[in-house]
């Protein structure tokens, strides 16, 4: 390493400086200081591990570094709330370079700009393997929980997930993606993997619903929380989703590389899209909350198979 | 491992619950949701990496999880701020026990109940060594910043640090502790370097001051860092120094040990004590702010030599 801790960080204040009128003191003190609201105030933290959530050989540092900015801000978006400030805590291995470091912060900035969040801090220090914690900061008037789920709800998706978890698929199979029919749909699936193209905008569209979360973990996992958070039951019509134009996208891809496409669609984190009950939401609407306290998706043929990350 | 993501988080839940007006959603949605205030909003993060920040064989897990916390609620009093909030990341390797990962965690408790403060939100992911993020959040009406330093302002401690450098060198050359004359002062010095016996109401004393930071890096690289964002000089007297009881115990335990008392006093950080400059604050004066762009401690020997964590 040519480099000392204090030019990396020199490095990152001058990639993470934007004009930012709630920012009083940034990057260099004992801590940042921003400016107040009346509104509520949303917290929440993620870590993202090498070869745990990313491996370099797959990923981009510019593509980690936005993936794990994008995770964060889905948070806070997850709430019902607007995000504001970011802090970065990150450990190196040593052999990264100027350049490597360099396109990790870059990719952390070019998510929170399509948020209009500044980073405001950090902490760089030395460890195993890259280790990247994030913590984001929103404000809120009245926060949207998962335990707001009601009896009579419709259930929700901005969008479909799945996409980010067939990447993961295609890189772990060590798929030849130039040798598919689908090399397109390959393609997006991949890079939804590296870097999940997050619809913020379709968070804010769900001000209205009853109860709100992303799908970090999972559609199944996620339902199941809102479930036993609102003492509910969501019943998901797997006929709602397969009437999708991507979930006919995914199953080409799933069929074409032998996967089952429901593991994708019902266990597959990653992507960021939005899962809510309410009234009449905009969004695709995949089914009904009902009396129970489960979460289950009526009319598949095999219950998908799950994944976790954890011990 | 005989236990699930979901059954840690329970039991972290359990032990970081309290009574707490200010946090209206704790953990358990996607982000905590905390009350407003009119204050400015402080905001700091710390990552500490097994075998480099800490070791198991060196420390309890309790001691691990509340000198992380004592990091971070020193990073607020630094600013001249009350902390309010903190959330934690955790990456466990998956073969601690329930019982390693709740002592984890009331070592952090222990550490905020210290200052009032609520942990209200987390991640637990699995990594190949144990590292934890915390992040801090404090709240103030006019922040105590680096840059305040003025020609003519006294510079002050909250204490002498000195003893967490003693207790990593004592560990570090596998000194036999129960043989030294010194025993006493020698377990002093291991305690705080396992876990620093931070002086919050210190900080808070030195609400006068002109510039405020916490000796995290050793007293050298923090005045310094003062020095530079005030664009002064910092004068330190080692006379002013050596009159202090607590030398005398560092020199006692130095000299039966074999180590430079400076190198421990000027360059060990992580006691956490609180170093200002401003006029008749209260607290160990040490020298005076004069024209000029550096800190030195005058009248040394020779100089002690620094220590730094990174790269």
């Amino acid at each position: 390493m040519g480099f000392s801790e204090a030019e990396v960080i020199a490095e990152l204040a001058g990639i993470f400086s934007r004009d930012d009128s709630r920012v009083i003191v940034g990057i260099g003190d004992d801590a940042a200081v921003v400016t107040s609201s009346l509104h509520q105030r949303v917290i929440t933290t993620d870590m993202a591990v090498e070869n745990v959530h990313f491996r370099r050989e797959w990923s981009s540092p510019y593509d980690i570094g936005s993936k794990i900015t994008a995770a964060n801000l889905a948070d806070i978006f997850a709430m019902g709330a607007t995000p504001r400030h970011l802090v970065a805590a990150v450990s190196l291995t040593g052999n990264e370079s100027m350049n490597w470091i360099r396109e990790l912060a870059q990719g952390m900035k070019a998510e929170a700009d399509k948020c209009d969040v500044s980073i405001i801090g950090g902490d760089i220090v030395r460890g195993p393997v890259v280790t990247i914690s994030m913590t984001a900061f929103g404000e809120v008037a009245t926060p949207i929980l998962r335990s707001g789920g009601q009896v009579g709800d419709g259930i929700y998706l901005s969008a479909l997930p799945g996409f980010s978890a067939a990447g993961l698929f295609l890189l772990s199979n060590e798929i030849n993606i130039s040798a598919l029919v689908h090399a397109a749909l390959a393609e997006k699936a991949l890079a939804q993997f590296r870097s999940p193209n997050v619809d913020y905008a379709a968070g804010g569209a769900f001000s209205q619903a009853h109860s709100l979360c992303d799908v970090s973990d999972g559609l199944l996992t996620q339902g199941n929380q809102i479930a036993h958070a609102s003492g509910v039951r969501l019943e998901i019509d797997s006929t709602l989703i397969s009437a999708l134009a991507e979930y006919h996208a995914l199953l080409d891809l799933a069929e074409e590389v032998g996967a089952y496409v429901w593991d994708w669609i019902a266990c597959g984190g990653e992507d960021h899209v939005f899962l809510a009950t309410g009234r009449e939401l905009s969004g695709l609407k995949i089914g009904t909350v009902v009396e129970g306290l489960d979460c289950e998706i009526l009319g598949l043929a095999k219950p998908p198979k799950g994944f976790t990350h954890f011990l």
